[in-house]
């Protein structure tokens, strides 16, 4: 067990909160690589577009106008510009004239489970109500075409929701989230240019691939299958849920090594959400996107047991235990 | 009054939470403008190191070890890297081999703030019960010879604070604490460049004013001015806390309009610690070392009654009421 693992019994607290609605919005532009179908912004589109389709889709579906959100989150992977924070711009799109406070949650990869993780504690003591958490990054801006590996792998997408109280009545809530970062592999998954280290104005031919995002896979996997089944199982032990229970795994799509990684955590093929081959990678958007997507296809239903999980840079693992 | 304003009761949930101990650290070049002091990383001096100094003083004067940290959080307001997100590349300085949670919040130079609200209601309710807060930022990194006004203003620095839950004798809490966001200023500071919108690789000669720090300094005045007094006086009837009860207030030393602003909120010279001629302005790291510092020199003591308060790119505005 790792040094600090047992710290935390926070991770067990129960925050009776509901995803009241979920939105999702794909770029625009499709292409494929074999049979792996992937989205990329087309020509004038940008995220915010995106993003703003999640939330406005979101709010709907929660029968919700923005004025009843008193708390704007992203909870994205990668900043849009360096200043302001992501936040604010998105609430430029779908708040302006409102005061809705706008803050950025960022753990990479599983910065949507991260910013549920932490803004339902927000919500269950009622520092805030009615919080919208976009989620969502521009992966096709630093691809570097010379590594096929994430090349082909990423999508441009975003996904929102709207994160509110449950009534006494309603089953919804989170039984358990935890999260834990190795920053052993803080440089295995890195764009390592483009902020404060390494400016926009240091770029020339000779670094340029620091600008591009760089993924060492077969570290990240190797680490991966050092820590996740300990992390998986501590969660089991320590709630008591048992694989069978789960209605649905709701994994990061992080590559197509989720056929390898899943099994060897005692997840079999079918237990799990897996659309890689559909969209590949979505950074943030991974998880909610594919959230919203089993939800509207009838896969959950109210009151199933739900687990999302995945790895982000750091490296970053999240993990909980929703019940929808 | 603001639409929205009403919403959120939750500003008054009180934390019985305590800044158990902080630190900071300034860049090694010192330069001056007239008489304005400032302060810039020097060669091969990045912000990584300043943040490990200021976190490992903060742990010391609480009298704990990285160990007894259960989440590290960086409140910053700018990206060292585009991945993974800060906290990672801290806790690379500083946790490595420990498996401490990592997540970044940010809203620019009121991260600090944000930070302790949204963790000491995690703390309040034992989510996490030894939280690490890291502010800074590399300003000199997009800082434009062109734009005096701006190029003259920033410090390099960093500073941190571990937060912790106030035992049943201590008078330490948070009281209150709000944040509004107003769009209508999101790009009166803004850096354009950097991140998804315009990527570093987009960088030319004709848009390379994208990529400095671009501050609209009499738009941002006047959208205080009329942001500013409503908010402050909203926070002073809400809670009932007079200003002469207010040992000290410390607020972002965005600038030398300081004098200009605080007066006009009620706030005569000497209730406030005004630092901007010592230090300038320190983006995200601005409000926590002019904390340590007044603390450290004995102008505040336990159980004193801070008002936080600040201005961020956004507009964001986040006040506080600390008794510390």
């Amino acid at each position: 067990m790792d040094r600090g693992m047992n710290q935390n019994s926070g991770e067990m607290y129960v925050r009776r909160v509901k995803i009241a609605g979920m939105g999702r919005a794909l770029a625009d532009k499709k292409i494929c690589f074999g049979n792996q179908k992937r989205y990329r912004l087309s020509q004038g589109q940008t995220l915010l577009d995106l993003a703003q389709r999640a939330g406005e889709q979101a709010l709907q579906a929660a029968g919700m106008d923005i004025r009843d959100i008193d708390c704007l989150v992203c909870g994205m992977g990668t900043p849009l510009q360096a200043i302001p924070c992501n936040a604010a711009l998105v609430h430029e799109r779908i708040a302006k004239g409102l005061s809705i406070p706008a803050v950025d949650i960022n753990t990479t990869c599983t910065s949507f489970i991260s910013a549920v993780d932490i803004m339902s504690c927000l919500v269950e003591i009622g520092r805030y109500q009615r919080v919208l958490i976009l989620s969502g990054d521009t992966a096709s801006a630093a691809l570097n075409p010379n590594q096929k590996e994430s090349y082909e792998l990423f999508s441009d997408g975003a996904a929102a929701c709207v994160l509110v109280k449950a009534s006494e009545k309603e089953a919804s809530s989170i039984l358990y989230s935890s999260q834990r970062t190795w920053s052993e592999g803080a440089h295995d998954t890195e764009i390592r240019g483009g902020g404060g280290l390494e400016p926009a104005f240091d770029l020339r031919e000779e670094n340029r691939e620091d600008y591009y995002f760089d993924m060492k896979g077969t570290r990240i996997l190797k680490l991966c299958a050092r820590k996740l089944p300990g992390f998986v199982e501590e969660a089991l032990a320590k709630t008591g849920v048992s694989r069978e229970e789960i209605h649905l795994v709701i994994p990061h799509q992080a590559s197509r090594a989720l056929d390898l990684i899943m099994p060897r955590l005692g997840f079999s093929k079918g237990t799990y959400a897996d659309y890689v081959s559909e969209y590949g990678n979505m950074v943030s958007a991974s998880v909610p996107f594919v959230m919203g997507k089993v939800i509207d296809e009838g896969r959950v239903h109210r009151g199933d047991l739900l687990m999302l999980m995945g790895t982000a840079a750091g490296l970053t693992t999240n993990l909980m235990f929703l019940r929808f």
